[in-house]
């Protein structure tokens, strides 16, 4: 969690030690988040970045190219992890605590708040189709996961439940997992606040409170198994 | 819930039926929702609100006013309903019910997703103060109810818990309530959303299952009694 903004591997270093790439992401990430996406020039990035228009045209098609790089990271990472989880054996909500404080560790990370970038209306661009398919990749995986944890042994006692299943409840649980973009807009994350949202997304799906406890040393130690794919 | 936009009473009709201020209001409200806070001009909100700039000017002092008095339409209602819930006798459980639901529905309602203005970088200017006072008064409402539920009688069964008391998942319930705002913005809201927030609402702060069908109905009921301060 200590990589700074939006780390990745550098072909090259600059003089802030990144790659030009990754000058003009962070740049970019910084100017998005602070002073806004419509308000922000390419030549405002370029300048930032310590870099040219020019060179920026070489590495970004434009700057819908720029939002959607840093869209993608804020995604591809739990994407990876989700799918990885899907092939495991342990309890479902095991693997759905690990989803959900894995998803919020990062978007709790990096120095912006690249998340609250979700909520720009240019985000219905067909630019970002990526975005939105990947980002209902995961959704999916959430929904997947939240049905194994409805399973026989469970027993939520809803007396209207009708057509209710447990896939069904995996939007609450994702925007319980999201709500933290809205939380580090105010006032900022706890330091625990992955944990208390995964728990708390295992109460929204009915596992036994006395089970929590268990699930949670599961999960961790299930992320380090996976420290393959968890590496941010 | 069938209001247009952002109703409120109107004090002389224009074309459209409505007051200016609230021409000026809608139309900005689908600018900044649509287009983007940043890329509107005020000349752009005054022809969208088949107006002048000067007569604009006679409402509101700018952009930012207009953004504000928008900000708390989405804060305000919740905040007058929650106060009236605190000097209210029913459990703790079932006030909170009530909010959430109620919170729920008005960030659910109008055309456009206001609440997706909160992420805007423009907020942390002090000229928005007033609204994060606002959203603040709300917030600490909730943890009274919150810390309300958590009494003797029930039993969380956490191993770590520590420091924690009710008051501190507060900020859980929040963002369940707040994560509506995301939701719309992809794919939009269950109709039944706000009953469904508000019951994953009582699981997170562990009121056990078998309460909350009647915890439910005792809230709606509640919410109709207060009719006087719930009429959106």
């Amino acid at each position: 969690m200590s990589r700074r903004g939006i780390g990745r591997p550098r072909s090259r270093a600059s003089a802030s030690g990144l790659s030009t790439e990754e000058d003009i992401l962070l740049a970019s990430a910084t100017l998005f988040c602070e002073v806004g996406y419509g308000s922000t020039s390419t030549y405002a990035i370029a300048e930032a970045a310590g870099t040219s228009q020019a060179t920026m045209y070489h590495y970004f098609a434009g700057k819908h190219s720029i939002l959607l790089a840093l869209l993608l990271r804020t995604v591809q990472p739990s994407t990876v992890v989700a799918t990885a989880l899907l092939g495991r054996d342990e309890p479902a909500e095991v693997r759905l605590w690990a989803l959900c404080a894995f998803d919020v560790r990062l978007l709790a990370s990096g120095e912006q708040n690249t998340g609250s970038l979700y909520l720009l209306p240019e985000l219905s661009d067909e630019r970002f189709a990526q975005f939105h398919a990947e980002r209902q990749r995961l959704a999916d995986v959430y929904a997947a996961l939240v049905a194994g944890v409805a399973g026989p042994e469970q027993d939520r006692g809803e007396q209207d439940s009708g057509e209710q299943d447990g896939t069904d409840d995996s939007w609450l649980v994702f925007g319980l997992v999201e709500s933290v973009i809205l939380r580090r807009r105010t006032g900022g994350c706890e330091p625990d606040a992955a944990t208390r949202i995964a728990d708390a997304a295992l109460r929204v799906v009915g596992v036994a409170e006395e089970r929590i406890a268990a699930v949670r040393s599961e999960a961790e130690e299930l992320l380090r198994a996976l420290e393959d794919v968890t590496k941010m």
